[in-house]
């Protein structure tokens, strides 16, 4: 596995709960050391720059029993899909220590240590949620970290607004992928697929714990999402229903219009 | 532009309403020839094989216009996108002249012959719908020129089995990306696309006419896809309106083992 920020190592190490992967990043090269959660305290004490890579629920208990031991004037972020609740935590934190949310738009599939290096950060987009009591410098030192692992864009806003995007551009396709999984059973239909279905549903192959606990953290946002989403599905169904086909090609005119004026925007777009 | 097949091609012709388009295929050494509509007749007495390449309403009045025009003996496909109509017609064509129904489930967003070099076929799906009067050795004729082509395999089933499978795994993906553009004006929300969302709207910068067309010969199929997709988009809505996480987990779990059985079919599949 390759260090992501191209910068010397001298002194990385990590906490997690299952000790072989601990062991196994460690053999690696990536970390020099590794701690179990007990150990927390200990490791923290230590640590200038602390990436909380925890689900929602779990970072809130995490940072309540571990608020006191953390290294005055350290610098903490974290990765978790939603940041309302994340930002309200960090805007209490400790004075002496300086937390920024923030949101990498990178993932894959298949999740764990052993999965690490398939994921791709290259050209993709890095949401930042910065608190006014953050400390420039800090935001400035993350925003260069970023940049150095090769994402492609960071775009800085409120936990209010990221949770309000991300519930349109991630949690509803996530809903729409699962949905999509869930309605047929004959998994040999995918030989009957062009592509887009595999891209589709790929994400069904998700984190499940993780994903049920985003879509009912953000659940008033989502909601109003799919409320929208299923209006517009029935738009088309209906006219499908009528056999209309001008007003279904005026509205799929309007759609790829739209969708290519999203282009500039889309980064990782493929192709010509 | 390669000639795909990787045979050589000593007599190709193509037949477009477009003549620019006919020119610059000539140019490009693609083809030897080029014919306008009206002259199709002059180009079909010559052919020995024959892809129709046109909507399926429009390749009905083709085909009803020069039926009498084909070559005694020639080989017929098409690549339409439904086919229960077009096995229909290709029962009751000229008894020596022979129709093989086919769909190549591989396609680019953007269309016409200058983006023709994008599209990949390398793996792809390719759909035969042969009826009982086809001869064996055209049906061998067309599967080796399909495999020549680089596709990675190809399924035969009947024209009705075919518009149903496909209502589910390329419609209703069509559908539903319509439908995730529809209902966001916000263009700029692409900084907060993080792969799914770009990988889900890519296919919104669809073909219009030819997407309506399809949706609407396809319809009560198609009708019953969307109903069954909107109920599961319902129970998932539901539990997170409930915040209920762990049914909500049950289901994602549920879909995950799913589609992770149906990765054996996606030969497309990408990452590790």
């Amino acid at each position: 596995l390759r260090n992501r920020c191209g910068v010397p190592q001298k002194n990385l190490s990590a906490c997690d709960i299952n000790n072989a992967v601990l062991d196994m990043a460690r053999k690696s090269g990536l970390i020099t050391k590794g701690w179990s959660f007990d150990e927390a305290g200990i490791m923290l004490a230590d640590c200038d720059l602390v990436f909380l890579c925890i689900l929602p629920a779990a970072m809130h208990n995490f940072l309540e029993k571990w608020e006191t031991a953390f290294k005055p004037g350290a610098l903490i972020t974290d990765i978790a899909g939603v940041k309302k609740s994340i930002a309200a935590h960090a805007e209490k934190i400790r004075e002496d220590i300086d937390f920024i949310p923030g949101h990498p738009m990178a993932g894959f599939e298949k999740g764990g240590f052993i999965n690490a290096s398939f994921v791709n950060f290259t050209g993709k987009n890095y949401i930042l949620c910065p608190l006014a009591r953050n400390k420039p410098e800090n935001l400035q030192f993350i925003k260069e970290l970023i940049l150095r692992m090769d994402f492609g864009r960071i775009t800085e806003t409120s936990a209010a607004c990221h949770d309000e995007k991300i519930a349109y551009t991630s949690q509803l396709c996530h809903v729409i992928a699962a949905s999509l999984i869930e309605c047929e059973s004959d998994t040999s239909i995918a030989r009957f697929g062009g592509g887009s279905f595999e891209d589709f549903t790929r994400i069904a192959m998700l984190n499940a714990p993780m994903w049920a606990e985003l879509f009912v953290s953000n659940r008033d946002v989502l909601l109003e999402k799919i409320n929208r989403f299923e209006k517009s599905v029935d738009v088309i169904k209906n006219l499908v229903l009528e056999g209309n086909i001008s007003d279904l090609e005026q509205i799929l005119v309007r759609v790829r219009d739209r969708r290519l004026n999203m282009s500039d925007y889309c980064k990782t777009e493929s192709g010509g």
